[in-house]
């Protein structure tokens, strides 16, 4: 039913973007990021997809979300970033869910189950190296790697550290991170390294180590060289209107409409993902959308289910009920979108809200 | 699983504040708006409490919003507020369900449908009375009550409006549009009349008409007078670091830290729903949650899945991983939080994100 908005997602293009940066990574496996329901694409839809493309490994923010992807398929190997919630540490074990240790604290839980079972735990080791987020602080893990027993009972398969500027490629702080992330890692031999999110692949091979681990790259939606975007995002004009007098329009009346413009009511509000900053296009903001590639002006406020664009530029033959505004798309991306607010395309894809429709563009076999 | 971010919503609460609702309007009606996902609280478990408080009038913004309300009960009346969507018109008949018509087109569509079925079709007119959103203009208005045919076939069970400034009680805009509703509903005598939503309630009784739909009223979220509030949200500590030498903190390296600060990871990002602008707290911005009372700053970027506070003022034997940050509760409420970034509160119930997990309190028996 195509009654709200709609988000289409090529997964053919999201294959096609796996087997791009395999190639620009060589011998290094590409794992996949697909945390927060797969940057608001569709987490089960997008392993299924990148498993069906060669990728065997993932990596999600929650619990849940591990268990979700575990579901699909038994031979998947499965990293947590914010590890595993007391009580549930033999449950994730048993899973075959690999716990990321970012602490002592959770690293002595992980030991003690691992004493309980009578069994090896694989684990992958959050270092820190600069971002101050999460990780073992460099106290911390001074203290573990040399002290032997920390780990006794854990099988330390991976080694991982994030970058915190791997989108702005001269920042000094990569290669300082890089620098450090070799000097902590030296201490565990046989254990893999990971460094590289989205950005952090295109640094060059140098920051590759034996895995990367991009996520919304593979969406192609942050226009990353190489890579195809698979997004597109349109809203359904549910209303038109010629305003018959002067007067304002939408909540608070905050916005002067004069007698003879064409206005669309959209079926997107804030609830949809359209954050309220976006009312009232003016000179200054510019917030719009585009309709035929004319782009089209928020009028008022964003309100809830609901927003006005300005279509009096838009030929009256080609504005009608039922057609569908560009939100993304061939004329603005998910990053252009973003940039009217002051945001990144991060955010506003995992916005898109639960009643935006998405429909799925099939692999071609 | 506790593993993540925790919502809880007091159902008894909501089943009282409908109770006080109802005894303020006295004999009009109190329907309920519940769409959106019942402001992202659940709109199916809100149902079923309102349902058992004795509501029996539902509106929703979107066809698939009403279908779900509809497998609940069967005696109901579901008023779907964008109408229809094309060729879901007998569907939306058979289930019960009642559209909103806004213009001539949806209105023509409604009295096709109607003339292929052999029966009238119940419906609710939707008249704009200023807010030049959604609803009938006045020229087509004027067209419709001259010209009985056009309403041939359908049956016009209620005529509604919509407040743009009821949330300012002295705004001339109030009265303005009552007076306008008044006119415009006369052609309708044996019609129902609504104008009223939450804030509207409040306005008085010379707003009441035959109903009112509160929707965010019903959580008593919005501080309304008499109501209680429903709803707290909290975010636990994934992991503590004191900070080793001075650094940054997060994406962007934008906040400085200084060593010794005690800084908490909470699982709690803008994937669940904390706007980037919450970002950086400093002394103009001031963003903060509470700890055991104590105000705890946003330290550097909020991120997807995470973000620091710096707990430096809360006792260390009180801060511990797993600890629950108050993001919305005893000591900030969900407007007090908005209005840190200058928005409303209505956004960020919307914007609760899908890994919050609801908790709810069901009502006492």
């Amino acid at each position: 039913m195509i009654a709200g908005p709609l988000a289409t997602i090529d997964l053919g293009v999201i294959a096609e973007n796996l087997l791009t940066l395999q190639i620009m990574c060589g011998n290094t496996e590409v794992a996949a990021t697909i945390k927060a329901d797969g940057y608001g694409l569709g987490a089960i839809r997008l392993a299924k997809t990148l498993y069906g493309a060669g990728c065997r490994t993932f990596y999600v923010a929650h619990l849940e979300e591990a268990l979700a992807v575990r579901a699909l398929h038994a031979d998947t190997t499965i990293y947590v970033l914010h590890g595993i919630p007391k009580g549930h540490e033999t449950e994730a074990f048993e899973k075959n869910i690999t716990p990321i240790i970012t602490d002592l604290g959770t690293l002595t839980r992980m030991r003690e189950t691992a004493k309980n079972i009578g069994k090896a735990i694989p684990v992958n080791l959050h270092v820190d190296t600069g971002m101050n987020r999460i990780g073992f602080g460099a106290t911390e893990w001074n203290m573990l790697v040399h002290t032997p027993s920390l780990i006794d009972g854990v099988d330390v398969k991976m080694v991982m550290s994030h970058f915190a500027c791997s989108d702005e490629p001269l920042h000094p702080m990569n290669e300082q991170q890089r620098e450090k992330f070799i000097g902590a890692t030296k201490h565990f031999v046989s254990a893999k390294k990971t460094l590289a999110n989205s950005h952090g692949v295109f640094l060059g091979s140098q920051m590759h180590f034996d895995q990367v681990r991009p996520g919304r790259a593979l969406s192609g939606t942050n226009g990353l060289k190489g890579l195809k975007n698979a997004l597109s995002v349109h809203a359904p004009i549910i209303q038109l209107r010629s305003i018959d007098s002067n007067g304002t329009v939408g909540y608070g009346a905050t916005q002067r409409v004069q007698k003879g413009m064409r206005l669309a009511a959209l079926a997107y509000g804030y609830a949809d993902g359209l954050h309220r900053v976006f009312s009232n296009s003016d000179q200054t903001t510019g917030h719009h959308f585009y309709l035929h590639g004319i782009a089209v002006p928020v009028i008022g406020r964003v309100s809830m289910d609901l927003v006005m664009v300005d279509v009096s530029k838009v030929p009256e033959n080609l504005v009608h009920v039922g057609g569908m505004v560009e939100i993304v798309g061939a004329h603005q991306s998910i990053d252009d979108w973003a940039a009217q607010i002051g945001t990144i395309g991060y955010e506003l894809m995992t916005h898109l809200g639960n009643r935006i429709e998405r429909s799925y563009i099939e692999v071609k076999s």
